[in-house]
């Protein structure tokens, strides 16, 4: 019989039921990720599996480092079919991780392979997934049509041109693939040369001359109008925590033409300037109805010399743990005050901070929107059964499950979509878990079908309105 | 069938037997809770069910404006009915969270209704509580004795006179209501109005003259001393973290005419003047054996918006994250030192910490007192069964569950008193899963079912031994 | 029937199986313990189960003090049979402790005794164990026989003679006692009488004057190579954090010459002075293959009173909440960077940092050794099905379960090595829970089986390469 079976995750017939006839079939939006819009336009055809799964799936390649596989193989110049190996090598080692879950459930559901990966299935199955690659015409956008995906949200710097966004709405006119704001390089204050280079692109594409903050605002809300017109309906930021010093517009200005100069600022400094920009950007937001996105807690390229060696995400990523209640609370307070407070979803990578956050996100509920903020999906690090059904009992706790706008992908590959069958199985057995203890009455089955919907698709589509 | 039926949260046989032959019955000894005692002395009769229930609840308005209901049915002017309906719409959003739970318990135990609350049977349940609201002489004081609470413990100021508590024994001879000591205002050192007006009251109510800290410790003692005439037995602080930094008589002096001057004092200044009157509290309540109780871990009234408007305690508290550990352990091992240490629970609302917290409280029990020192009752936040099992299985892994001195409600609401059933159902389940299991074993259920007894009712009552 | 009976925590068949025919009878590698060696070497006889079970027994001592047991009983002058008593009579109050299930599946494995302990058994089972004691030849290298250890490794600091490691593999050929090399005194630059009195007696061993941190260095450095010539592979550290600061050789000279002299250091310089010892121990650690051990979180001897009565290690220690995610990374980067990271083991004591520690631990694996960098088992007072889960669940999630070096005591008692069982049967279990539902694959049933092998032992064994 086969790994991924009718009822791979579904604990119980409840579960069975409710996936397969309410939450299986629906489109997929996915309000959050890092595929490369590039790809999509030049409709891309990956020359083989090796480079579809393992040419930039930071995942899989600590796994690898982790199981003894020599670099060369992972980031290195092997070529495509000994890296396959050794990552077919690796697999086995990976039961209990999602990595192993995953990897059958893209087998099975894009190449229809049901055997297990390991040594001695590898070869077999490398021939299997490139003729299927070559001949069923799997393509960055036939995968995105094949796993049924309504909306695909990238990740763009706003100095980005979204010439691809462009070129994608012009030429695939049965996809949707939008422009997600996301502005962390107007946040790297404490790295004049990163912020500077960003400076003169950002100058290049809003056509504004930058000599202050205030026209670096400006210019960022140029290009958030832009992103708008382009149907962008959301932003996002990657932060180690958050960020609401006391300051005034004379002490931005100072420390910007400090940076300008290439003077790195005190951490004083670099704290009140990204309180000034966090700020800016989420009256942006409030001000058009968009919804922020905060990710907070990972510490990126941890491994210095790799990093000098081979450039940033290599799979060196961590986890932080600063405090972020109280600089939090004043944010959102201040954003509150100024009836500026945009729909927000809270994402957190130290499950910790699981309860934390999603007491902040329902204290800032103000009943003018449904969830209006909430705690974000089980993300990155957590994004295995136990983080989410972690988040999903946090979430039910804290406030309101049903509410919920559900899974993104949060990834650079296309194959990641089968993640949203990995979120609804579960989802679909912890609530029908519930249903069958009691702890949720049965006969209310057609409200619970409508609630498992809603979190599968319905909520994401009216809240981001997209 | 009704959703809430015998076996509601009962996993097994085993449960179901543990709870309905030795748990069930027994009564209850709330020994923190935040009823009114105005309200009781005058066995205040509710005039509807929107008051009785969406009067003072801020666990139903978060989760109201977290559903998109305007605050004008919350706060505001709508009319009680408008609210109730507003509340029962919402009310199948919550499937998951344990108000859902908890409103149709109340429904049940209260209002004899088993038909689940939503917007169809809105109209009929408003009449039907209204109805027996105004013929079964539903008030204060029979609900205190329909759920067979022995003892209540409200929650009062030092300065307060404690007439309502005379009233009560005078009145309700069948009732027992004490007081409980938090001193909060003692502390808000930082906030030179809060604390300047109360200390104004506490001149009134004890009599002293207040004109440096040795007197206002003067002051607090006989206050502490008209407490425990008073029956009061428990003393209680709500704190962001612990304080326990070094000081000296004269800085604390000085600290205190700062502040009596209007005059904020640092941060550091705060925390030393915090550090020196918990010191000074936990000595009186060791003195004279009382339990005292921490608190630990909210941040509140983060929305200042609301808070300018319409006041303290709306629902936008939320968990903080500070460092507990280390002034914690300082704070507790001066007393030790001092032989100053008395009974003493400690809850924390940043789940995060429950293991350290266990640890903290088990490392200063020291052989005087069964749980001497102890975990306390998920709470707020937490008072769920995610959070109550989290609870319960931090307690036992780190100490002896069978000292734990349970559930308690927390609460500004007479309804509340379900949530012991609700603590007690969940409690026979965890113990008899571990019984069926095979973890505890079968041949000692005489002495489990004591256990149980214990943790529902009798720990507390010779622990308190009010 | 018996508590501990043939499936005792093995939650199905699989599970069942599983652990009697693949886990139970293997080797147990005790790769960090705190055995005495002085003990093994003169091959000790305990003359009562009192002395043997309640001698040092920090975990037992802290559940006594939680049930009202008088200090007279549990380290004061009650003789051994009162203090048997006492404990006997303690143990059914800690159902749902681990000491429960660890004092019954102690009495069953070495003393046979399958009664449960309680008041009314206490007498005859003191005397069924003292018999056995006597009869039975029990002694400390009786034990690790029987328990089938291959390898014992103490913990040793290194101003240690290890006279009596010498004496044991010169005694006692059949079992095999290694020393690990645990510098903790090296790095108490915030107590300069303990530190220079280290010194002192590391000068003596080592035959190095010590004029200087090189010096000092230098000498730790020769007591690492006596340790290797010893057999030892692995050392060891116990910290609240992680420290990583910046240094110069020079600041570190000045404050070395400082503590000679007997002046306390600032916070920073402590710091400084403990990335400077950490460093350099990691680089002898790396460059002849030792693996090292960071045990982070403990806060110990918060009971000050009883520390200045009757010493240290009484059972008054806690945990910490210290964040460690910055320093820890940082250490671990620059060890990279200088190509000098050995293998390394993250145990952490607040469960909060299971997720943050794990990522840590794989963000470093290298490609160069199977689980490089991992998170070590659950600790101290995480030693429990509770914490042993969530390690398990937390190791996988995050990383390869399958690379797991699996369990150690770390206790002071030679009848800990039940806590192999302990570990080895909740494994099975869970491992087979994941079986079973379909999570992991039946068909690959060899894998799995050596999957738990791999964990039991083989890996241990492959890592440490005793």
């Amino acid at each position: 019989m086969a790994f991924i079976d009718n009822d791979f995750l579904l604990t119980t017939k409840t579960a069975s039921k409710l996936y397969h006839e309410h939450a299986e079939s629906l489109p997929i939006i996915d309000y959050h990720c890092h595929l490369d819009p590039k790809q999509i336009a030049s409709d891309y055809r990956f020359q083989d599996i090796s480079e579809m799964w393992l040419g930039g799936d930071h995942y899989k390649w600590r796994a690898m480092r982790a199981c003894a596989v020599d670099e060369h193989y992972i980031t290195g110049d092997a070529d495509p079919k000994e890296k396959f190996l050794k990552w077919a090598q690796t697999v086995p080692y990976l039961m209990r991780n999602p990595l192993y879950h995953w990897t059958h459930l893209e087998l099975k559901r894009v190449f229809g392979i049901d055997e297990l990966l390991n040594s001695k299935t590898a070869e077999k199955i490398y021939e299997q997934c490139n003729e299927k690659l070559a001949s069923n015409n799997i393509t960055a956008t036939s995968l995105i049509k094949q796993f049924n995906v309504e909306v695909v949200c990238t990740t763009d710097d706003p100095s980005d041109t979204l010439e691809h966004h462009a070129a994608i709405s012009k030429k695939h006119a049965d996809i949707r693939v939008l422009p997600a704001f996301r502005a962390d390089k107007a946040l790297a204050a404490d790295n004049p040369n990163v912020f500077n280079e960003w400076i003169v692109r950002l100058e290049k594409t809003s056509g504004v001359s930058i000599g202050s903050y205030a026209e670096m605002v400006m210019a960022l809300q140029l290009r958030h109008d832009f992103f708008e017109k382009m149907g962008c309906r959301v932003s996002d930021h990657g932060l180690d925590t958050f960020y609401a010093a006391d300051y005034t517009d004379n002490e931005i200005e100072t420390i910007f033409a400090k940076i300008r100069e290439g003077i790195e600022p005190s951490r004083k400094e670099v704290s009140k300037f990204r309180s000034a920009v966090l700020h800016d950007l989420a009256v942006m937001d409030a001000r058009c109805g968009w919804v922020q996105q905060f990710h907070i807690g990972p510490i990126r390229n941890n491994n210095t010399k790799m990093f000098l060696e081979k450039g940033p995400d290599l799979g060196f990523d961590s986890i932080g743990d600063l405090p972020s209640s109280d600089a939090g609370h004043r944010f959102f307070d201040r954003l509150t005050s100024e009836g500026a407070l945009a729909k927000t979803i809270l994402y957190c990578l130290n499950p910790k901070d699981f309860e934390m956050m999603a007491a902040m996100a329902f204290t800032f509920c103000d009943g003018t929107e449904p969830g209006k903020m909430q705690l974000g999906a089980a993300w990155w690090f957590l994004d295995h059964e136990y983080g989410i059904r972690r988040q999903l009992d946090v979430l039910s706790s804290f406030g309101p499950l049903s509410r919920f706008v559900g899974m993104l992908t949060d990834s650079r590959s296309f194959l990641s979509y089968t993640r949203h069958e990995y979120f609804r199985r579960i989802l679909c057995s912890v609530i029908a878990e519930d249903v069958e203890s009691g702890r949720m009455p049965k006969s209310e089955m057609d409200f619970i079908q409508e609630m498992v919907k809603d979190i599968s698709y319905y909520n994401a589509k009216d809240y981001f309105k997209f």
